[in-house]
Formats: C-alpha cells, structure tokens, sequence
C-alpha cells in the first residue's frame, strides 16, 4: 500500500499535502521521535509526580463562588470563568416538548491549540500531561495550549501559558486549521472553543510536561481508556487528514486490498459536489424542521431540581449533578482553589454505525437537537445517550440504534473505548467511544434523522462551526486511527 | 473566449457542470428563450395592472396588530408572522459600546427559492412578477418562492403558494443550493431564509405571473434600479458560478485578454486551500475578538426612541422609524390587510472595492458586527451605512473608505445601480450598490477589519450560514453580471 508522495502536488496544493502527510502518518504510526513506551513512561512518571488532591465541598461553601440570593445562579466573585445557571427549553414536537435544567454557562471563548512540527518528514504534535481536577485518572494528553481567555488573560493571576504566542499570533506560521467548535450541548449553553493547528518549521523548545509525539502515535493513544483528552480529540477530529491525492480526488492511490483500511482511506477522498450538496439540503432541512426555542433562566426557578446538602441533583436522580470541588495542587498555575464541577450520573455511549459502500466507508450521522447548541442541531453519532437515563424505559421509546449498538457483534465492532471528558468542567465524565460495522449496504434504514456521509464530508464541515458536535469529532479522530496497519 | 465545455467533466463533477453553465450563461445573457424586450413588456404590463394601494396607517390604528400594554411590543393576534421589539446591545470596545433600537423579531425560517429548467442547454429561472407593500415602484422581479412559513402553512388563509411543492419536497429534482442565511442584521433580529435554487428537467407550466429567464440575462437585470428585489439577489448570490475547470482549478481555460472579465472569471476558479485555511482563520479570530451581548427587551425600555402620532421615532431622526400601513390590492393572497413596516430614513450604501492581482479580481469585505447577526459578525461590503447617518461626523470618525467610496473616478466604478431591500418588511428601503476598482495592488491598507478575498472564497462561503451579509450577497451578484462582454 503506497500513499502518493508530496512531488505530484504543487506549491498551490500546500495544505493538501499537509493532510496527505497527516495519513501518512496515520498509516505508519511508530515512525516517530518519541518510542511509545518511552511515551508512555515519561507519562506515567509525570503523573506519579503528581500531588493535585480533589475533595467535595458543598457548594454554598466554595471558596469566592457564590450563589446569588436573587437567582440561585452560582457565580464567580470576579465575574470571569463561568456560571451555572437555569435553562428553558421548548421544542414543539420533539420527544419532550417542555423542560427546564442546570447549565453552564462559559460564554468566554478559549483557545485548544495543537502545535505540529514536522520531524524527518512525519509531521509530530507538541502534546501536554496534564491533570484536571475532574479527571478520573489524574494525568491526561492535553493539546499544546488549552486555555480559557480567563487562563490566557492572567485572571488566575497565574503562570503564562506556554506557547500561546504560536495560536494568538501565528503570524509567519501555517495555520492548519482554525475554527470555533461547540461542546457538550446538554450541559453547556452556547460555549465555544477555537480549535486550532499550527504548524511551525522553527526549532521549538520543549518545556517540562510536554512531549513530541506524531500524528499517527497520537491517533494510536485513543486506545488507551481516559489517556487522551477530551481537549486534543476535538482538535484532532478537526485536521484535515486525506490518504488521497487532494488536487484530483480520483483515482485513489492507494491499491484496494479489499479491506478496512483502504475503505476508511478512500472515504477521506474528495466527494462528487452533488452528495456535498444534497448533504447541505438534508442538514438543511433538518435544521428547518427542528424548532428550539431556548432562555436562560434563573437557576432557582428550574423546576425537578433542587439545591440540598450543597449539591444541585435532579429529583429521580438523573442526568448529573452540580457538585462543588476543592483542589489542591503542585504543578498548576493555581495551587488552590475551589469551584464547582457538573457530575454525570452514568456512562455516556457515542458510537458511530459505518458500512462500506463500493470499497468507501460511510459514517451514520445524526441530526442531534441539543439546546445548548447554537444553531438547534449538530450532526452527532449514530447514538449518543447516557445509558442510565433510558433504562427505566421500554425499548420503543429508547433512542434509535442504541440496543443495536449495545448488543453488537463483537465482531463487527471496530473501536470500542472508553473516553473522558474535559475534566476542568466535568466530574469524572467518561463516555465509551464506539464504531459498529453494519453488514450489509441499506441495511439499515436511516430515517429522516440519519444520513450516511463520507469522512470527507465531515472534514469539509468541520472546518465551519455548528455541524459537527463534540462528540462526533471524537469519533472521527477513532476512525482516524483506523488507518494504522494492524494486519 | 472560450469555456472548457462539459464533456471534460465526468458524471461526479454534476454539480460543477451546472456551475459553469451557469458562468456560460452569464456570458452570454441573451442566449435566452425570453427576449430582454419582450420580458421588459410583460413586467410592464404586470406592473400596469397592479391595483395595489398602500396608505400609512397609526401603529395604533392597525388591524389585528395590537401594541402590548405592557412592553410597547406590536405583535399580531394570531401570535404569527412577526413583532416589533425592543433590543440592547453591548459591544465593549466597539464604536459605539452600549446601546437599545427597535427591532423586526421573525423566528420562523421561510423560503426563497428560484426553480432552474436548461433550455437549449442554457439554464433559466423561473422569476416572479410581485408588488410587495413596501416596494418604491409597485412591482418587482421575484424569486419562483418567496413565503414566510405562515404564508405557506395558510395563516393568512390566502391561495396555495405555486410551485411550493419543488422546494418543499425537492425528491428527484437536484438541490444546487439550501442553506440558511441571514437578512438585515440592523434591522432584523436573527431572520434567515431558506434560501434554495432547485434545478428540474421536467416539464413545468408557467403560470400567470412568471416568467423564465436566463441565468445571465437575470444577472443582467441587477443594472435596471430596483427591479431584482432582494429576495431574488440573494439566492443569486448563493449560485455556484465557475468559469474555469471545477475540476483542476487551473490552468483556467479562459484565454486572458488582460481584462475585467478574465478577472472575474479567474476569481471563481478554485483557491490553493492554504489560501482558504488562512481566510478562515482571520474570520475566526475577528469573531473571537468581537464580543457582542444582545438582549430583546421590551419596546418600551428602548431609549430614544419613541411612539408618537402613531410612528415609532429616534429621538434625532435617525436610522429608521416603524411606520403602520394599510394595503388594499387585486392580485394577492391576501385581499387587504394592515401591517407595521421599517422605514429607514436614507438611502443606504453598500460597496465592493476590488483590484486584480495577478489577473485574478479579489473583494475587499469587512467583518461586519451587527446586532441581529447570529454568530456576531458576518462578512459585508467593503463599505456598508447610510449615509446620512454620518453626515453630522467628521471626516475622521465616519466609516473606513466611505468617503472614498462616495469620491470615486467614475472610470474606476464597474457597477453603480439603486436596488430595493425587502418590500414586505421595509417601506422603500433602497441601497446604492457600488463597485470601485482601485488602481494598484497594495495600494489599499487592508487593516485588520478587512480583507481580500476572491469570489470563489465568497461562494464556497457561502454554501454555509453566518458568513456573508445580504448585502455582500448582493454584491456578488453584481460582479457575476460583469461577466458579461459588453465590450
């Protein structure tokens, strides 16, 4: 299996042979700077090293938080970071049509920057061990910069965030890509981050908790349960990766072995702009067809969810919590501190259905209407649910695909992991990570709701905001990782 | 000069082809199966037989409006169509920080859509004869569909909207274009249309009313003033037009005459993508460093502003007022009805500058932040205002290049035409569309506000939301009708 070198393209095409060198690296994953275990181990010793301590405290006793008396919302003294506060939903003809709910609200944009540096000839990622205090597991791999304007504006009062320079003012660098990309649209309301890749040609010093690791070894380590961040999966699922040859988009380099691999390949090649256009039309009409009407409002008048014991829990004990935390630390910029956390109350499950199509992989997406979204509705996984809040009900009115993508045919599953979530906001948050190869074509009866798409497609769309949620990115940087030769 | 002709494209390049038949047929506008005289005429005598009245009518005199006791709000009775808000805005940093206006709130997505049919392989539109209430001139040319969801639902109760059924249920007709885009964002509280461009190969009857026209020749009627309503330009706007191979971007098959219209048609050619990565990387950090909190509030807490003899005023006679009306027609839905509409209080002025850098023509756009926007800014024209909203400024706190706009050699100016905003919403709202060419690369300090994009970077744009204004849509429409050699 040969990819088609860099030569064919050129100087146009630059950035097309920037996500040829992405696949190739994808491809041959240990062709790296830094060995895996060698990896590995630097990141097991920096988390041993690590003395971060979380404990719950109630939330009426956290430390420069307060809960307004008129509201109930809880809120910063300084008025920075976030709030959590009361959210109204009305969906007329949805599942539920009415309901209200704790959110948070982080209207401040960060910046989820990954640096990438090319090492003989295999483009690497400057990637960070970091601990956050919701993680589960301590330590995690965190992009290059991962900073809220709060962190990268110095209200901390803390230490400057290395590397910010390369995403605030890439000047003379190559942007790789650059875009806004919501979050968990059920427990955040309208935030955002700027998902960046900067590519740099100059030497770049390599700080204490930072390590080069490259594109496909980065890909490799979403095996490994809770080890790579919510934070670096969304960038990831952002680069453009295309194991074909960009300027043409036809024929495919690489040689059909029939197999996995060169269907996930052929899947990232350019896509006749009739599918792109009626993808657009279905996303379109979805959008259309899916009203939302959404106010934030006092965290005091959500009703089903009470303030007790310094915890805000929903009634039947669903969905999650609003918990308060205190952390100590000795490696952060903040050594103490307290703030509040949203616990889930389960496992969440996002796992994608794909089939092959004429050697082409093809990904069913979703239309899923969340109402921290800004634009009513992302396209997401196949299913995307916590587990536990459905099982009390019958199977008809659980979510579509979702006993298929429990009870799958160990066979036919292609990425089974189980993945956190961003740990500076959720409280030992994990979601299992799922890729279900179906049979046969049409099998499956998509429905108004699903549509089966190409990974080009959603690279195409990932470059905009407001069409591919959180989730779904994560998913595509696990198909990513499906082009590693494992035969 | 010659197109590169279909033959070349395969069977997945479809949507491209129509792409450059459409560029065809803008080179070629009277290649049309409707003479431009006789097409001319048959408006004329639409227009002649139009026995719609309009006459202003107090806020507080209307039909079925009612102005709420409570917030000053005018709203409907049947809680459709649309309301009269108050909003607060602040933009810290910017021009002007805080500040509260009117505005037109109208949550429900509507339809704008132009039905394609090739004859003699050359594609046409089907246009609308249509007076609208607020119309300077009575009748207008219109897209096929042009409905508000209550139209097409039957709130009004009035006839079936024609041809609905296309856009609604496109099914085996090919969707060249569906996407949402926003209208006015000063005067408009987050409205987007549908807007469609719908390609059939069946036989369709033509109705009383309408009439098809080339694509070209359609292009060409954006220099008769206030003909093209602003429906109809917009979805033009959105038409994916190449005048160069789809497929391999270069070499263009235009032969270069060194002039205008070689310009032109190389700027729809396709981008190096470093080139689009780094237009998408400046919008993403203006949007960043733009913060634009926007509240509706009620009518009646808006400063400045007030109701008086029935109108709503500013306090200096500025921007625009909300003015009642009564129509009174024979050829509508609807056979008489009352309704607010804004009135603004000068023309306005939206102009492209332009240069040709290496042969290929590039737009000068600005990121322009407007209150009623969805995602704070979108890109605009080089220059967008009304002018005599400035007039009472010095020279130096007026908008960038408006006084170059306004002092333009009339050599350098390639487009110069009044065209009418939306007649259902505004009272004889008109914009001086105005494009200038500047004489020399670089000779424009572009600053971190603006920037130089080709018209391919604009229509990929704008196949997505939230990225360029009505009146950049306009625009390029205007520049796709200098295409034409006229020479």
């Amino acid at each position: 299996m040969t990819i088609q070198g860099p030569s064919v393209f050129g100087p146009e095409a630059a950035s097309g042979y920037s996500a040829t060198r992405m696949a190739r690296s994808l491809l041959d994953p240990h062709n790296s700077v830094t060995p895996l275990p060698r990896f590995l181990r630097w990141l097991e010793e920096y988390g041993s090293q690590d003395e971060t301590e979380v404990h719950q405290v109630r939330l009426d006793r956290l430390d420069q938080w307060n809960i307004d008396p008129g509201t109930g919302n809880i809120r910063h003294g300084s008025g920075r970071f976030f709030t959590i506060e009361g959210l109204r939903a009305h969906r007329p003809g949805g599942p539920v049509e009415r309901w209200t709910q704790p959110i948070i609200r982080q209207p401040e944009i960060g910046i989820l920057g990954i640096l990438v540096k090319e090492f003989d000839g295999v483009p690497h990622c400057l990637m960070q061990a970091k601990v956050e205090p919701g993680n589960f597991n301590g330590v995690q791999v965190s992009p290059t910069v991962q900073a809220t304007r709060s962190n990268y504006t110095r209200v901390h009062k803390g230490r400057a965030v290395p590397y910010l320079e390369y995403f605030r003012d890439p000047g003379r660098h190559r942007v790789l890509s650059d875009v806004l990309q919501s979050e968990q649209g059920s427990w955040f309301y309208q935030k955002r981050n700027r998902n960046m890749v900067v590519e740099v040609t100059e030497d770049v010093e390599v700080l204490d908790g930072f390590c080069w690791v490259s594109v496909g070894q980065l890909h490799l380590l979403l095996t490994y349960p809770d080890l790579v961040n919510m934070d670096s999966r969304t960038v990831m699922g952002c680069m453009q990766v295309r194991a074909a040859d960009p300027d043409t988009g036809a024929p495919d380099p690489l040689a059909d072995d029939g197999g996995l691999r060169t269907s996930v390949a052929r899947s990232t090649a350019e896509v006749p702009e009739d599918r792109f256009a009626r993808t657009l039309h279905w996303i379109t009409d979805v959008r259309t067809h899916n009203d939302m009407l959404v106010d934030l409002i006092p965290l005091n008048q959500v009703t089903g969810w009470k303030l007790a014991e310094g915890v805000v829990r929903h009634a039947d004990g669903l969905f999650f919590e609003i918990v308060g935390v205190g952390i100590t630390t000795g490696g952060r910029e903040v050594r103490q501190w307290t703030q509040p956390l949203l616990r889930p109350t389960g496992t969440g499950l996002a796992a994608f259905f794909v089939r092959r199509v004429e050697g082409v992989l093809e990904v069913l997406v979703r239309a899923h209407v969340e109402p921290g979204l800004m634009d009513v509705l992302e396209l997401g996984p196949t299913v995307q649910c916590t587990v536990a809040n459905h099982a009390h009900l019958p199977a008809e009115r659980r979510p579509r695909f979702l006993n298929a993508a429990l009870d799958a045919d160990p066979a036919a599953i292609l990425f089974d992991t189980l993945l956190s979530e961003e740990g500076g906001r959720f409280h030992h948050a994990r979601t299992r990570y799922l890729v279900v190869e179906t049979t046969a074509d049409g099998e499956v009866d998509a429905g108004p709701e699903h549509r089966w798409v190409t990974l080009r497609e959603l690279s195409v769309l990932m470059r905009h905001s407001n069409y591919v949620n959180v989730e779904a990115r994560t998913l595509v940087a696990c198909l990513h990782s499906l082009l590693h030769d494992n035969s």
